[in-house]
């Protein structure tokens, strides 16, 4: 097992720049070699940053196939555009580098085989660094579903739900990506968010799977109100049609039975939410209210029924990843926990706890998502990326950061 | 204008009989001259009731068409099985009776076509009576709404989440309808509590309408798991195969390019909640979170908008219908008010809030959910009930208890 994991950062925008610093400030073990961003003022930002924090200076270039020939490079993460996502994964393990990707949804489904073939081929691992996979909520959630607290898991919701209005508008300002999409794709562009939590929670890929789904997208109204009202009817995009929807809902049917409905709504003023709800014959949990029902713990007649807060399960239920966490003072929170279970795979030479799999079938919901949404809501199916192991692969149970079971061995030793 | 009504019960299980004695305690001017039901015991407790509160005797017959017969009656209220809805409102109307109809989904959308062709055959009025159009918070946010104060509406959410499981389970024993219609059908089986009020947010049937749906349903598992558990192996249905999912969702395309998702969740347990979500680009309404954002209220990055608790907006947004049902200390709530809604109408001899357009639309709902889960959630078309004269539909504005807009002017005099 190595003691330190050599890596480099490819992808320098702002979540990029996120990344770097929590890694320099709060992963003693882990070396940033090498900066990579397509502008070269991202690059220079970032080369500078880690020089200013460690004291060395990585390796820095545009073109990350410069970055993909270091020799002593151990991994890479992807925090770049959503566009650059799989290619720079496949590259990357075609160059026998671990890799770790950002979030977003595919372009075709043709990009989603490519990664699993480049994963067959190379065995090199690829994990898809969800953060919400490792959230406090979700994986008490996860840690009570497998306990089965909730009994048999029937119906789950999530969704990305964020007004991101300022960010898609000045998206030319930003560089951002999300402006781009914007304009031209409509369907669930973002879903993995919600949709990575509750695949674990329901085993798919590995006892289950995703079956079909279809999706339905509102008109498109609230980027061009915002900008006309908050930077008027002369600022570039006021009067563009957005192709995407508002709010683009998404259900999907299960082999083993489940629904889920995802739905994406970054275009008009809300709260921030993840609308994560779980429903089994033994009991509930619903986000927005913070609360949990479980079946048998409230005498009441059905109609007064009562959510409880869900920090009245955190002592019994809590996940011991969590809470090893806060027990330390943790910085970083999600994003430090992802990034914490991919380099412990790196370390360790093992698979990761987001596989391929994972990544190719949450990311497929993308472009499966704009081809119903064009056919009239019409139902798609969604491929089956293991080709049929699904029915047979074991939960994946080596580290403390698995997320199949909670691997309660791994904590006592 | 009438000063009384002379009205019939038909249909006398427990929420006829809830209706009743709303009725006959604190609706003095109106007359229940006649009750009905099918079984003779529920006759003879209705007509019982009626003597002992009022101290006359109604006619009582377990035939409507003996009720419908009744010269002097003026209308007539359906709290009967869902099957009945339909065949007794056109009955009444061939009768020449005013019929308010209790909620409930559609068989076929020939049905719906009957209800319509009834209707413009005869001209008499046949209302939908359903209570949660007249919710305190539903009318404050329809209110908010006709306004201008959400902006233009873009997406909405609702559902009939109640668990209802002892009642389905427990069918037999209370001659409930429930229990044969789970056995039977897969689809959103009761979509009008949500619906309602969300197709008078969006004007459908008046100037909108809806286009099309798809609909998704999870396993069925809930009600069996509940009766093994409360009453054993050996109880009636306990290992029966439920043909309804336990979690049914719909999602509906508008014309105006909004859209609506509906879920249908009574297997399961739950808090009650009818799910309501309101989107617009200027505010967003959470039933679950009882919270209300208006845009520019909140100065904070949108990562940290909150919602404001819809109380705060009751003293400037109340609806007038709730502010003096309440001032007066009203007793019976939606109930109440849906039925004086529908008594005023047939006082005035007026057409009704809630019409023949919008039950056939919104009933119809249910035998298209069917029909979309028959074919693995393939999109369906919603028929057009007005014929085209959606288009050009004027709201209806012509008392306190309408629904297109808010009647100030019936309020101020």
């Amino acid at each position: 097992m190595k003691e330190r994991v050599k890596i480099a950062v490819i992808g320098c925008g702002s979540r990029g720049l996120f990344l770097l610093r929590m890694i320099l400030e709060h992963m003693p073990d882990i070396d940033v070699i090498a900066v990579c961003d397509l502008y070269e003022d991202r690059t220079e930002c970032a080369k500078n940053f880690v020089i200013q924090m460690r004291g060395i200076t990585p390796a820095a270039s545009c073109d990350y196939r410069d970055i993909l020939s270091i020799d002593e490079l151990d991994a890479v993460i992807t925090p770049s555009a959503w566009e650059a996502h799989v290619e720079i994964c496949i590259a990357a393990m075609e160059a026998g580098k671990y890799v770790g990707s950002e979030v977003g949804g595919a372009y075709s489904i043709d990009q989603c085989w490519q990664l699993v073939h480049t994963f067959e081929k190379t065995g090199v691992p690829c994990m898809m660094l969800e953060n919400c996979c490792y959230g406090r909520e979700e994986l008490t959630i996860l840690n009570m579903i497998k306990k089965g607290l909730f009994g048999e898991i029937v119906h789950c919701e999530g969704g990305y739900r964020h007004d991101l209005r300022d960010e898609v508008a000045l998206g030319n300002e930003n560089r951002h990506y999300r402006l781009r999409n914007y304009l031209s794709r409509n369907g669930e562009l973002y879903p993995t968010h919600e949709l990575g939590p509750i695949a674990k929670y329901l085993n798919i890929n590995r006892g289950n799977r995703m079956l079909t789904l279809t999706s339905m997208a509102s008109k498109s109204v609230g980027i061009n109100d915002w900008i006309k009202r908050n930077r008027g009817e002369d600022f570039e995009n006021a009067n563009a049609k957005f192709a995407l929807g508002d709010v683009v809902t998404t259900m999907i049917k299960c082999a083993n039975g489940e629904t889920i409905t995802l739905t994406h709504d970054t275009s008009l003023p809300r709260p921030y939410s993840r609308g994560n709800l779980v429903q089994g014959t033994r009991g509930i949990w619903c986000e927005d209210t913070r609360g949990i029902l479980l079946d048998g713990t409230d005498s009441n007649p059905s109609y007064a029924h009562r959510y409880r807060s869900l920090e009245e399960y955190m002592p019994d239920h809590e996940h011991p990843l969590w809470r090893d966490y806060q027990a330390v003072g943790g910085h970083g929170g999600i994003d430090y926990l992802v990034l914490s279970a991919f380099f412990d795979s790196v370390k360790r030479g093992s698979r990761v706890p987001i596989d391929v799999y994972d990544m190719a079938s949450w990311m497929s919901i993308t472009a499966l998502s704009e081809n119903s949404i064009a056919m009239g809501s019409s139902p798609v199916a969604i491929p089956d990326f293991t080709n049929g192991r699904w029915c047979s692969r074991e939960p994946y149970m080596r580290s403390k950061y698995c997320l199949e079971e909670v691997c309660f061995d791994c904590f006592e030793s």
